[in-house]
C-alpha cells in the first residue's frame, strides 16, 4: 500500500525528530534492536530459519547528512510506515531496507500491483498443466506454445527474485531459506523448459510437482505458508504415533498371514505383502467387511482378530493421532499469536521513536501522525486520519503517548460513521407518516412477526418436500408451481416492510437481511426470466432451498455455528488451498506415471475387475449396458486427477482405484496411493484439529464473554468511539491547510459544515468485523500482560547491556 | 466391605462421643445436614433426579436411649464407616439407613456377595438370549427350560428390590427413578415369562431389549451408569447439530433429485426417498464414489455437487459434532470431579464429627480411628491400620485434626512396605559374591546393555518379518525355527541377569519387567510343549510378536502413550461395556424382526444382489464357488447379530446389509439401520471425545508436572511416608491388647520385633497406582481451593441459619 510522492510535507521546520537514524546513540535508546531480535527468535513469522543467526542491525535508510529538517521528517515518516507494515505483515526486521537503492526496490516490491503480478505468475505456471500433455482435451496447446508461456512466466519469477535480491542484499538473500529453495527450483524449471523447447516434446517432468512453490511464496498466500508451517510443526509427534500404528499393523499382518494363509479361498492374506496391504486398507475401513468374510465363513471366531485389530488401530491409535495433533496445534496457535503480538508491539515501538520530537519525546502530535498515515495508508481521507488519531488518543492529552499508540493495529481498519442521534430513520417525517412508519417498525420488531415468518419458511420447506415427492419421476422444467409465487410474494412483502420499518441503512447492516434481500431479489429476477421462457430452472430450485436457511436464525446455537463458520471462512479457505497444493503435486506425479493406464475393461486380471467392466448384456430382447464406471477415476488430465484424488481423500473404495492402477503398472504404484493417504490423513487431521480448536475456543470465548459483557455488544463487532468538537475540526483544518496546501480537504470541510448545522460536537463510531486476533486478545487477557512485562524486561535488560557496552 | 461382628469394643468407658445422634443439638453443629444436601443438588452422582426435592433428614440409626457409652461408640463407628462408604461410592446421604431394620437391610445389601448376586442375575438374564429362539445352535434350550431360568432370575431381582425397599423405606423408594424403572421393567418381564411358560412358545418379545437395565443397575456397573449419564448429558447440543446435518441433507436431496433424476441410468436419485437414503449413506462415505459415477459419466461437472456436499456435511458439520461433544464432555468431566470431591469431603465431615470425643472435639485419637477402620475395612491388619493413622497424622499431634482427616480417601488404599535401607538387595552377601552381583547390577543398569537388548529385539523383529516372507504359501506347523530358540535364549539370559542384578523384588515391581518375564516364561513353556508335539503353534507366533512390544520402551512418548493406555483401560472397558449394552438392545430388536430373512441368494431383486450371491461357476473343467459372503452378516442369533452390528459400526459397506434386509422385508427396516448408525455415532463420538480429553489432559498434566516436580517421582505412582519408632509400636500394642483382647495382633508384634533388631525407627512407604482422580487433583489444584472455600462458606451460612431457626 505504500506509495511514493503522496504529497511532500511543508512547515516541518519547527520540530526536530528525536531519532535521526544516523545518530550513533539512536540504537542505544529504550528500543534496542537486540531486544527486538530476541523476540523474533521465538517467532513463527514469515522468515523463520534465519532469525536465530546473528542478524545485522538495521542501518539508516538514507544517508541523511545534508538534508533539511523537513526532509528528515519525511524520511522518518516513511521509515515508521515501513516498520508498521512489517509489523502487520509479520516481516522480520532484518529484511528492513538499509540504503536508498534497497528502499526503492522495497517500495517497488511492496505494492498490490507487484503482489498481483507474483500471484498471477504463480497461478499461470500452475494452470499450464491444464494444457501440457496429458492435457484437458479442450485446452490442449502445442508444445512450443506452452513451453514459451512457461519460459515467460519463469522470466517473470526471475525478475521478482532480482528485485528481492536488490532489496535484501546478497548476504541476507542467500541466508533466506525459502528464497533459496525458490531460486533453485526456478533454475531447474528453466533448464527443463529450454530442453522441451529444443526437443519439441515433453519428457518425464516430475519436477512440475514443485511448481506450487512459486504460488506459495507470493505475498497473498501468507496464510497458506502459515498452514504449511503448522503442518510441519505437527509432524514430529504425528510420525511417532504413525510408527506405533505401522508397528501394530506389521505385527497383525504376520499374525494374519500365519492364521489365514492356509485358507486358499482367502485372497487377502495369501502372501505377507498382501497381508500388509489388506491391513493397511482395513485401517481405512475401505475393505471391511469383505476382508474378513473368507476367514469368517470358515471359522466364526476369526472375527475376533479383526475386531481387536480395528479396536486398537482405528478406534484407539487413530484417535490418539488426532489427540496429539490437537494438542500440538493448540500450543502452536498460542505461540503464534504471542509472537505476532510482540512483533507488532515492537514494530510500534520502532515507529513511535521515529515519530516523536526532541522537544516532546513521549508523545506524537497530530502533525506527525498525519505524516505517518500519508505513507502508511495514502488513500485514507483527511477526516478519517483525524478521527483515527482521536480514537487512539484516549488520554485526551494533546499528544499520543506510547501506551495509546500500541492500539494502532486495532484502530487502523475502522470505518467511521457519525452516530445517529435519531432513534428511527423516519423521525423527521410528518406526524401521519411518522405514525405509519412507527407502526411498521413495531410490527417488524415484534416477536410475533418474526415467528410468523419462521412458520412461513417452515411451511415453505415442507411444501417443497411434499411437492418434490409428488412429482416422482416426471420433472417438468419450465413450469413454476403457483405455491412458489405465493411464498415469494410473502418474502417480498416482508422484505419491503422491513426496509421501510428499519430504514435502509439499518436493514442492510445485518448480514442476514442482506442475504434475504439478495435471495429474494434474484428469485424475482429468475421468475421474470421464466416468464420469458428462459428456463433458469435449477437456478430457481437452488434459490427456493436457500430461502430455507433462514430457519437457522431461530436458535442461538445455530446462529453461533453459522457466525463461527463465517469467521472461520478465510482460514478454512486457506486450508483448502493448502490441500489443493498437495493435490496439485500428487496430480502431476500421478499424471506422469499413470496417465492413460486406466480404460474400460482394463483390469480384467485384477481382483477389482468388476468395477472397471463395461459390457453389453442381453437380457431377453433388451441390451443393457453394465457399467462399473471406475475407469472414470483416472489420471488422464489434471482435472480428472483432482477428482480421483478427492475420491482417494474420502477413502471409501480407494483400494479399487489403487488395485486397478497396480494391475496395469507394477505393485510399486501402491506406494503412491499409500503415501497420498498418509499425507491427506495429516492434512485432514490438521483440519479437524483446527475446527475443533476454533469451535472450542469460540465456545470458551462466548462463555467467558457472557460473564463480563452483555451479548448485544458482542454481536456488533469491534466499535471505537471518537468525539469531535466543532472548534477542534476548525483548528485541524487550519493545520492541514498550513502543512498540506494543495491537497483535498473536502472530507474535513464537509464534516465541519455538518457539525455547525446541528450541534457542538458529534460522536463518531468506528466499526470493523471481529477477527480471530480480537478473540485471542480477550481469551489470553491475563497472559498478554505477562508477555508484555517479560518482553519489556528483556528490552530493558538489553538496553542496559547496550549502554554498558 | 462392611461386616458386622468384627469384635466388639471394650474399654471405651472413659471417652464420650461429641455427637450422640439422638441429642437434639447434634444437627445444629458445624456440620448441618442442610449444607450437605446443598452440595448434593449440584451432584451428578448416582441417585440424581431425587436430590433436589426436600430430603428428609437422617434420623439416628438406633434408638440409643438405654445403651452404654461403649455401645454408643460402636454405633458411631459403624455410622461413620457407612458415611465414608457412601462418600466413596457416591451414594447420596438421603439413602442413609434410618432405623435398625433399615441398617440390617443396608448391611445385607452392601457386601460383595450381594453385589455378585446382582451382577450374576443381570448377566444370566442377558445370556438367556443365547438360548432363546432364535438361539445359537449349540446352546439351544427348550422353551420351558429357558423360561423357568428367566423366572428364577427375575425372582432374584425381585428379592434384591425387596431388600432395597426395606433399606430405603417406601417413601424414598418410589421417588428413586432408576429403581422405579427397574421395577416396572421387572413387572413386564415377569408377566411375559409367565405367558411364555403357559403358551410354551416364544412370542415377539422386543421388551427383551430392556434387559440390560438389570445389569446396569448393579453396583459393579457404576462406571457404565456414569457413561450413560454423560452420553445423555451430551445429547442436547448433539441433537442441535444433528438437525443442522439433516437439514442440509434434505436440501441437497431435493437438489440432487432435481439434477439427477432425468438420468435413467442413475438408481441413486430416481425418487426423493432414494435421494435422501443415498445422501444419508454418502454421509458415511460408504457408497462413494459409486453414488457419483452415473452422474459423473454423463457430465463431468456433476462432481461439484458431491464435493460440496461432502465438504459441508462430512468435513465440516461432522467435525462440528465432535467439537460440540468434546466441549460438553470437558465441562461435564470437571463438574463430575468437583461434585465427587465435595461429596467425599462432606462424607468425611460427617464421619469426623461422629468420631471425636466431647473432651477433645477437634481430633480423632488412634483408638477411635481404629474402631472406625474395623468397620470400614475389616480385613485390614492392625499394623496397616496403625500406619494409615500415622500417614494421616501429618501435624504430629496426638490426635487427627479435620484437615488431616480430609486425606482419608487418598491414604486408604495404600499398601505398606518398610523402606529398604540397603542400596542393593545383595548388600548382605559375602564380599566375592557382592562383587559379582555388583558387576551384574552395573551391567544391567548400563545404557549399553539396554540398547544392545533393543538391537536384539529389532533384529528379532526383522528376522521374523523376513522369515515369514520367505515361507510364502507353505506354512509348516509344528517346526520351530532355530532362530527362535536363539532369541529366546538371549531373552532368558537377560531376564536372569536382571533378576540377579536388581533383585527379585525390584525386578517384579516394574510392569514392563513383569511383562517380559511372563512372555519369556510362557514362550519357554510353549517351546517345551512343541518338543512333545503338542503344537501350540499360533500361540508361539503371538508370543514372538509380543516380545517386539519392548521396542516401545525406547521413546518417552511411546512410554507415555502406553502408560496412559493402561491408566485409561478401566474407563475404556466401561465404555466398551456401554457400547455392548447398546449392541444388545439393538441385537434383540434385530433378531425379533430380521432373523432368518438373509440367506444365500436371497436378495436377487435388490441392487446389492451380487454381495449375497453364492453360485458355482464352471470355468473350463473346474467348478469354482463364487461367493458374495454377505449372507453371513445376519441376525440369526445373538452372536451373529453382534458381529453384524460391529460391521455396521465400522460403517464401510453397511448399506449392503441394509439394502439386503430391506429387500427382504419392507423399506421401514432402513429406520432400524439409520437409528443404529446415529446411536453408534453418538457413542463413538463420545469415545473419541473421551480419548481426546484424556490424552490432552494427560499431556497438560505431564507438562505442568515437569515444571514443578522431577519426572522420577512421577513414575512411581502415589507414595506416602510414615515413620514409626519402636516405643510407639509398643505403646500401640499395649493399647490394642487393652481394647481388643482376643484379636490377632501378630502383624504388629512382628513389626515390633523387626524394628528392635535393626534400628530405633523405620520409615514405611505406602504406595498405590495413580488414578485419574489424582491427576485431576493436581490439574485443578487452584480451583479446588476455591471450591472448598465456597463449600465451607455455604456450610457455614447454613449452620448459622440453622442456629437462628
Amino acid at each position: 500500500m505504500l506509495e511514493l510522492g503522496s504529497g511532500m510535507a511543508q512547515g516541518d521546520d519547527d520540530d526536530v525528530p528525536l531519532i535521526l537514524t544516523w545518530d550513533e546513540d539512536a540504537n542505544s535508546g529504550l528500543l534496542s534492536d537486540g531486544a527486538l531480535e530476541r523476540v523474533d527468535e521465538n517467532g513463527t513469522g514469515d522468515c523463520d530459519g534465519v532469525g536465530d543467526a546473528s542478524v545485522p542491525k538495521p542501518v539508516p535508510v538514507h544517508s541523511r547528512a545534508q538534508i533539511s529538517n523537513r526532509q528528515s521528517w519525511e524520511i522518518n515518516y516513511q521509515e515508521a510506515a515501513i516498520y508498521l507494515q512489517e509489523g502487520e505483515n509479520n516481516d522480520k526486521f532484518f529484511t528492513h531496507p538499509r540504503n536508498p537503492q534497497a528502499l526503492n526496490a522495497y517500495l517497488f516490491a511492496h505494492n498490490h500491483l507487484f503482489y498481483l503480478m507474483e500471484l498471477l505468475t504463480g497461478v499461470l505456471l500452475m494452470m499450464l498443466s491444464l494444457s501440457e500433455a496429458p492435457a484437458v482435451p479442450s485446452l490442449r496447446l502445442d508444445v512450443y506454445v506452452h513451453a514459451t508461456l512457461e519460459l515467460l512466466a519463469l522470466v517473470m519469477v526471475a525478475f521478482e527474485l532480482c528485485m528481492k535480491l536488490r532489496w535484501l542484499g546478497f548476504h541476507t538473500f542467500i541466508r533466506h531459506k525459502r528464497t533459496m529453495v525458490k531460486t533453485s527450483v526456478l533454475l531447474i524449471q528453466f533448464i527443463e523448459a529450454i530442453v522441451i523447447l529444443v526437443r519439441q516434446t515433453s519428457h518425464l517432468r516430475v519436477t512440475r510437482a514443485l511448481r506450487p512453490i512459486f504460488l506459495v511464496d507470493c505475498r497473498y498466500c501468507g496464510a497458506v505458508r502459515r498452514n504449511l508451517r503448522q503442518i510441519f510443526q505437527s509432524l514430529p509427534p504425528f510420525i511417532d504415533i504413525l510408527l506405533l500404528l505401522f508397528f501394530f499393523m506389521v505385527i497383525f499382518a504376520i499374525l494374519g498371514f500365519c492364521l489365514f494363509s492356509p485358507n486358499s479361498n482367502d485372497p487377502y492374506f495369501n502372501t505377507l505383502e498382501n497381508s500388509i496391504v489388506s491391513l493397511f486398507v482395513l485401517l481405512t475401513t475401505a475393505n471391511f467387511p469383505d476382508v474378513m468374510m473368507p476367514a469368517y465363513s470358515r471359522n466364526r471366531w476369526s472375527c475376533v482378530f479383526f475386531i481387536i485389530y480395528l479396536s486398537i488401530e482405528l478406534y484407539f491409535i487413530m484417535n490418539l493421532l488426532l489427540a496429539v495433533v490437537f494438542d500440538t496445534f493448540n500450543g502452536v496457535e498460542k505461540m503464534k499469536f504471542k509472537s505476532l503480538l510482540l512483533h507488532k508491539r515492537s514494530a510500534i515501538d520502532h515507529a513511535f521513536h521515529l515519530l516523536v520530537t526532541r522537544q516532546r519525546p513521549d508523545g506524537i502530535s497530530l502533525k506527525q501522525f498525519d505524516g505517518l498515515m500519508r505513507f502508511y495508508k495514502p488513500r485514507m481521507c483527511a477526516r478519517d486520519r483525524f478521527l483515527t488519531y482521536k480514537a487512539l488518543n484516549q488520554s485526551d492529552t494533546p499528544a499520543l503517548c506510547l501506551e495509546d499508540f500500541y492500539k494502532f493495529y486495532e484502530v487502523i481498519g475502522l470505518t467511521w460513521k457519525a452516530r445517529q442521534s435519531r432513534e428511527h430513520w423516519f423521525d423527521d417525517f410528518s406526524h401521519t407518516m411518522f405514525l405509519i412508519f412507527k407502526g411498521i417498525y413495531i410490527l417488524v420488531k415484534s416477536k410475533a412477526f418474526q415467528y410468523a415468518m419462521y412458520v412461513v419458511v417452515a411451511v415453505n420447506g415442507i411444501w417443497i418436500l411434499v411437492e418434490t415427492n409428488m412429482l416422482n419421476g416426471g420433472l417438468r422444467s419450465g413450469t413454476v408451481a403457483r405455491s412458489y409465487i405465493v411464498f415469494l410474494t410473502i418474502y417480498g412483502v416482508e422484505m419491503l416492510l422491513k426496509i421501510t420499518g428499519l430504514g435502509p441503512m439499518a436493514y442492510f447492516s445485518s448480514g442476514w437481511n442482506l442475504f434475504d434481500f439478495l435471495v429474494t431479489v434474484i428469485a424475482f429476477l429468475g421468475l421474470i426470466a421464466t416468464a420469458f421462457n428462459m428456463e433458469p430452472f435449477y437456478f430457481i430450485v437452488i434459490l427456493r432451498l436457500l430461502q430455507l436457511l433462514r430457519l437457522f436464525k431461530i436458535k442461538q446455537r445455530f446462529r453461533n455455528v453459522l457466525d463461527t463458520m463465517f469467521e472461520l471462512f478465510p482460514r478454512m479457505a486457506s486450508l483448502g488451498l493448502t490441500l489443493i497444493i498437495f493435490y496439485y503435486s500428487f496430480a502431476i506425479v500421478g499424471m506422469e506415471f499413470f496417465a492413460d493406464v486406466i480404460y474400460p475393461n482394463c483390469c480384467n486380471t485384477s481382483t477389482v475387475a468388476d468395477a472397471y467392466r463395461q459390457v453389453n448384456i442381453t437380457i431377453g430382447n433388451d441390451t443393457v449396458l453394465q457399467d462399473g464406471y471406475y475407469y472414470l477415476n483416472n489420471f488422464n488430465n489434471i482435472l480428472s486427477s483432482f477428482v480421483t484424488l478427492f475420491e482417494l481423500t474420502v477413502v471409501n473404495n480407494w483400494y479399487i482405484t489403487m488395485e486397478g492402477v497396480t494391475s496395469q503398472t507394477s505393485h510399486w504404484s501402491r506406494l503412491y496411493f499409500m503415501t497420498f493417504y498418509i499425507v491427506t490423513m495429516v492434512v485432514m487431521t490438521i483440519i479437524v484439529a483446527f475446527i475443533l480448536d476454533a469451535f472450542v475456543f469460540r465456545m470458551n470465548y462466548s462463555r467467558k464473554n457472557r460473564e463480563t459483557l452483555d451479548n448485544s455488544e458482542d454481536e456488533k463487532g469491534i466499535v471505537f468511539e471518537a468525539e469531535v468538537a466543532c472548534a477542534e475540526i476548525r483548528q485541524t483544518l487550519e493545520l492541514y491547510k498550513q502543512i498540506l496546501p494543495g491537497t483535498n480537504l473536502s472530507s474535513l470541510q464537509g464534516l465541519c459544515v455538518a457539525i455547525e448545522q446541528t450541534a457542538d460536537s458529534v460522536v463518531f463510531l468506528g466499526r470493523r468485523a471481529r477477527t480471530k486476533s480480537d478473540l485471542s486478545m480477550k481469551m489470553y487477557e491475563e497472559e498478554i500482560q505477562e508477555w508484555y512485562e517479560e518482553f519489556s524486561r528483556i528490552s530493558f535488560s538489553q538496553s542496559e547491556q547496550t549502554l554498558q557496552d
